[in-house]
């Protein structure tokens, strides 16, 4: 609560960005995505919250400049079209490459896990970190996977075919990457369960990367033609 | 702080049994596991903490039984069995459909994201469920696997062969099953991602279980004769 209009102290525009980036990381991680104000990592960072607005616009836009995000938005598309050129590295694995690269970081780390932990406790926090992870994740995702399917970039059209690419088949694939990413960092920096907390990142992706590579192209609905399942529909309740 | 000796009123011990459960569930959610005292459940309950102890011995057990974990150690082994004799549903979809009825419980639920929760906001918290997580659940699954790797039940040494049936190998296996399986309650319950939270239990079942198969025994270190990557070591960084 202190006063949110110190004056600007300037030594640079990159390094105000860095302070003010530096601020947002800290609050984010303190105080979830709700309880962190432009106002508050004004005052933290001692600039005027206009000068907040000015380089990062909205509340959402320095989120993501601040969280440096695991998979951000732009990297999963890169990613994507990438895997859909280079036959030789998955999509899959360049996705959880990039996560465990970003998480590296231990500022990046300490946000996602604040973010994590304000969901756990506030429904509105979890509302808005969903919508977040909903519009500048996995609606990304969805629509680079949809476009895949239809045929665009054949390399992610895989073995889904045309057929299922609706977005919200694309939307439940996206939300399953989610699912694998959010609970490897789960294992592997809340619990810190032993042998998946000491993995490499070679191990982790040659795990995981197939993981998400046929949550992204393969076939993964009930009563679909799955190699292992056969028709789901007609399997006994265990 | 009311008073833990408050006299046993008994209803019939499976009465008395279940009302304590209850207590401990509430507490278990409220105050994650270290929070949670034998005391205070018991004054919950209106009974004598001896009473406690009697019927379920240390605190560590009276938590597995209010847990009715979502894959508790007794099925996740009836499930690595039957997986092994019967073909047509698989340890790893028997699994994940083990963690979804389970979660069918709003207690259950509220238990499980309270544990996680105290896990975020307490490295105390968190080193208590992870060896509550490794002793009662990686450790029977790694040694099942193991076991199966070893050659004792085929229906486990899948691909993976027998050079690689170490424990700690298996430990590896068993982590990433739970990181899957974690990560999946966070993004169904905690954060209520959209398909992925009013999915099916058989598209899930369908989505899942052969991750966890294929974690269980499939190939999934680098530099393993995996189908896709060849030998992980020599892939240059993205």
């Amino acid at each position: 609560m202190t006063a949110g209009r110190a004056a600007g102290r300037r030594a640079g525009a990159s390094g105000t960005r860095e302070t003010i980036l530096a601020a947002a990381r800290r609050r984010f991680g303190d105080h979830g995505y709700n309880g962190a104000t432009i106002r508050s990592i004004a005052a933290d960072a001692g600039v005027d919250p206009a000068l907040v607005h000015h380089f990062f616009g909205s509340k959402e836009q320095l989120f993501v400049a601040a969280m440096r995000l695991p998979v951000a938005p732009g990297e999963i598309l890169a990613a994507l079209e990438a895997g859909s050129r280079d036959a030789s590295v998955s999509t899959g694995e360049q996705l959880i490459r990039t996560a465990l690269t970003a998480w590296e970081d231990p500022a990046v780390r300490t946000t996602f896990l604040g973010l994590l932990r304000s969901a756990l406790t506030s429904e509105q926090a979890a509302r808005m970190l969903r919508e977040f992870i909903s519009e500048a994740i996995l609606g990304p995702v969805a629509r680079a996977v949809s476009a895949g399917e239809a045929g665009g970039t054949p390399g992610l059209a895989g073995a889904a075919g045309g057929a299922r690419g609706d977005i919200a088949d694309a939307e439940y694939r996206a939300g399953m990457v989610a699912s694998q990413v959010l609970g490897l960092a789960v294992a592997r920096f809340v619990l810190a369960l032993g042998p998946v907390a000491s993995a490499s990142p070679d191990d982790l992706a040659a795990t995981i990367g197939p993981t998400l590579q046929r949550y992204l192209t393969g076939e993964i609905r009930a009563g679909g033609a799955s190699p292992a399942g056969g028709d789901g529909s007609a399997r006994p309740d265990p």
